[in-house]
């Protein structure tokens, strides 16, 4: 049974306004293998704003014949449709720029050109996919060029979109919030965390507030504890610079782990708005009990080593190239949070990722209580499995209730058994990926999957002091548990994950 | 995934008591059609205690070769196995009866003899597959011949089992328990009603009470309405004799629409426990709100008319044969009953059967209330579906939740799924039809699928002043609407119908 309805009146497709999206880093791989294969199929998916225009940025010296030559050779085997891609790349420049002011003074120039040609109206988004250094400096520039300005010197808005990583502790998230501000305002701010783009991520918020028989279980009373796990099969790949120099807790902790737990604990908005979602969001993040190894608060680092999976061995993560041989970066780790607040007060949420686990697993896990009574006590013996409800994000987008039923048949046994749902069951429109999902929010102005500057500070200063008492630690090593690749995380973590990944 | 645990120590068929199974009304319908399937295949899938008998006693003059030659030819034709008949025929004989004390004088001395010769050890299930007159008339032979009497002049166990209907009214339900009591203690006595039977109907105890998180949500608080439906496609085909005599109230209300009312509203007991059960059944009847039609009690009776089912003529319930051409009786009825105590203060609970209606459904609707703060007003509109919980019998073993869920795509738009259970799924073993699970349970002497004495008359005490009500009416025809066949019901109760039917 499926039914279709209350859908809100957000603009269709036409109704976007133009725009020239700017790509900065468009030699890169960000940029090829995701940014252009989303806006591609968003074009196919007659997602995109009519007209509109691509310019891609880089040091790069490229013609933009060979930029679009590039881009198609790289696009994934579905896309590859010869015609639609010629259509789409008509709309699609190459800029070659120096991260300097004339060359800015000159890009500005261009989109102006762009603009009367096109009928862009002085609309433009800026994307960052580069190395997050250039973050401040690229923002300077736009704003030296008057790129930053709305509604001023040119008729149309002025958009940022920033990837993570969004500083690297506090201090450098508040500067480099600082230089945004400098020249835009937090509303034409769009700083991305994928997560939210994906679609169960997204249906969380839907799932919890649009039925009424969750919310009443959602609490301390009915809750034993909230799971929230991204395992991941990989290993650290091509992004040894950036990622021993970060840790998981960097790259998964302080964005997405924090995302998923405050769609999971957060309070009912008021409105399904942008502002009191953040609203909500950030009263979470503040609500979250210190955290202090030293004072007895539980976290269990990791680093994998050599290790089997899938029956191929792969290396330790020292011996990983551009690894420092001797790195105390932690590739796996658990926390046990605590929400201080009225509906969550001592109910443990415990939030894991890892790199190298058995296989790739996103969920939130909410462990209901046991039942108080045990009225069957007396006949089935003590053994009654609680209820779990399972937002499974990988490998399936579903969500799984598990409870008890009796068995069929003479005797009387519990089943534990399996309601399941799955989010693309009975779907016939296009999927729409989380890069196009974010790229087509920016075009319409909606900061809803977007992460507001609050919350991006409250987040680093929550986990801030955790990293420096790891990492100031006179023995990091003290904190470091080592796994074999292929294992379910280190030793003292080994409770925690078979009671989240036993079922 | 599916985990199978907390069995019961039921003692399995090995450990059954020996026993003689001796069935009343043994040429009819009933016993060939019904009993004997069940007790066959009961004996192939092993769950037939060692040793047994089964003594099929009527009027009807019939030699045992004969009386299996009957039941095989009229055995269905799944269950046609010769070989295993013949195993199981060796523990089946017929005896001629007639229902005077001489010949259960001779009944008495050939149980006695069966016993000595296949070790049945004084163990006697007495099966009442006769019309309702009998049932005292058989009670009292029994109690002379000494056939109730346990433990004393026989060294075994001796039970009754009483099919329905169990009285017509408050007054002969009584007096039948009073003459059944004359010579069997309560404990001896079941009264079977084959809705509690049915897997799902056992399962609705299980599914509340071994699940944390449907309790919560089990009152009026949460709740909007409870929809309990039992929609019949078929008209009153042989039965006509009885029917028109009884009316939809007796033959469905009384027992079966009253042990599903009990089962979705009772309070948990204390254990799982047939007296703690059946003392909480007593309560929910108990607190069944007086039912009046002159102070406003809303019921609509109605009765079938000539229409067309599944593009086939059928004829009007006063065209049927052996149905009175001016009959008052109604084939249909819908009542909405309330529940006077602190769980279900103000919730309607509606009650609905009837005969020739579109197709076979009976189900339990649990219709939860809605979001009570509509936070996607503003983007979504008001109109957003309640969360609906099924437990549904037929056409499928199934529970069913309904709930929101985003759609998938770019636009916010909610679409209303079911998370699905059936209740087979996975399930290998053999399935155990209701009456081979009463006939195990008596044989077992496990009562809490069976009414007891103050369930049935407490449930007469609500409901004769109701029929009273209806059938000393000065013009009962005031009371009563025609339905075409193969329309949801008489007009009056279409709009409940459509609440109810309708997904």
């Amino acid at each position: 049974m499926e039914q279709l309805h209350a859908c809100d009146d957000r603009p269709g497709p036409a109704a976007l306004e133009p725009c020239i999206i700017v790509i900065f880093g468009a030699s890169g791989d960000l940029t090829s293998r995701k940014l252009i294969p989303a806006l591609f199929s968003m074009y196919v998916q007659g997602n995109m704003p009519g007209p509109f225009a691509i310019v891609g940025c880089g040091r790069t010296p490229l013609t933009g014949a060979a930029f679009k030559e590039l881009l198609f050779a790289r696009l994934g085997e579905r896309l590859r449709d010869s015609r639609a891609w010629h259509a789409f790349a008509d709309n699609l420049d190459y800029f070659p720029i120096a991260y300097d002011r004339q060359s800015f003074q000159v890009l500005a120039r261009h989109l102006e050109q762009i603009d009367r040609e096109k009928q862009t109206r002085g609309n433009r988004i800026f994307d960052l996919a580069v190395p997050p250094d250039l973050y401040p400096v690229i923002a300077e520039l736009l704003g030296g060029a008057g790129l930053a300005a709305q509604y001023q010197t040119f008729p149309g808005w002025s958009r940022i979109i920033v990837e993570k990583p969004f500083g690297r502790d506090l201090e450098t998230a508040v500067a480099l919030n600082a230089t945004l501000h400098e020249h835009f305002a937090e509303e034409q701010i769009y700083r991305i965390d994928h997560y939210l783009a994906k679609e169960t991520v997204q249906n969380t918020l839907i799932f919890r507030f649009a039925n009424s028989i969750f919310e009443p279980l959602w609490n301390r009373h009915h809750i034993e504890y909230v799971g929230i796990v991204a395992a991941e099969e990989i290993g650290v790949e091509s992004r040894s610079g950036y990622y021993d120099n970060s840790g998981v807790l960097r790259d998964m902790f302080q964005n997405h782990m924090m995302q998923l737990l405050v769609l999971t604990a957060m309070e009912p908005p008021a409105r399904f708005e942008t502002d009191a979602i953040q609203d909500e969001k950030a009263k979470v993040i503040r609500s979250l009990r210190d955290f202090s190894i030293e004072q007895g608060s539980r976290i269990c680092l990791g680093q994998y080593g050599q290790g089997e999976i899938g029956g191929r061995s792969v290396p330790a993560y020292r011996s990983e190239a551009g690894v420092d041989p001797r790195s105390p970066t932690p590739t796996f780790a658990l926390m046990e949070l605590y929400v201080d607040n009225w509906r969550w007060q001592d109910v443990p949420f415990y939030l894991i990722s890892g790199k190298r686990l058995p296989r790739k697993e996103t969920r939130i896990i909410i462990q209901f209580r046991e039942v108080p009574h045990r009225l069957f006590r007396e006949v089935l013996g003590q053994n009654i499995n609680a209820n779990r409800l399972l937002i499974e994000t990988y490998p399936e987008e579903a969500i799984r209730l598990t409870f008890q039923t009796k068995n069929p048949g003479a005797s009387i046994c519990l089943r534990t058994m399996t309601m399941d749902f799955f989010y693309h069951q009975h779907y016939k429109g296009a999927a729409l990926d989380a890069y196009a999902r974010v790229l087509l929010d920016c075009i319409a102005g909606d900061h809803m999957l977007f992460w507001r500057q609050d919350g991006i500070e409250l987040s680093w200063a929550f986990l801030t002091p955790v990293l420096q008492e790891c990492e100031e630690c006179p023995s990091p090593e003290r904190l470091l548990h080592f796994y074999p690749a292929g294992s379910w995380g280190p030793e003292p973590a080994r409770k925690t994950m078979a009671l989240l990944f036993g079922d």
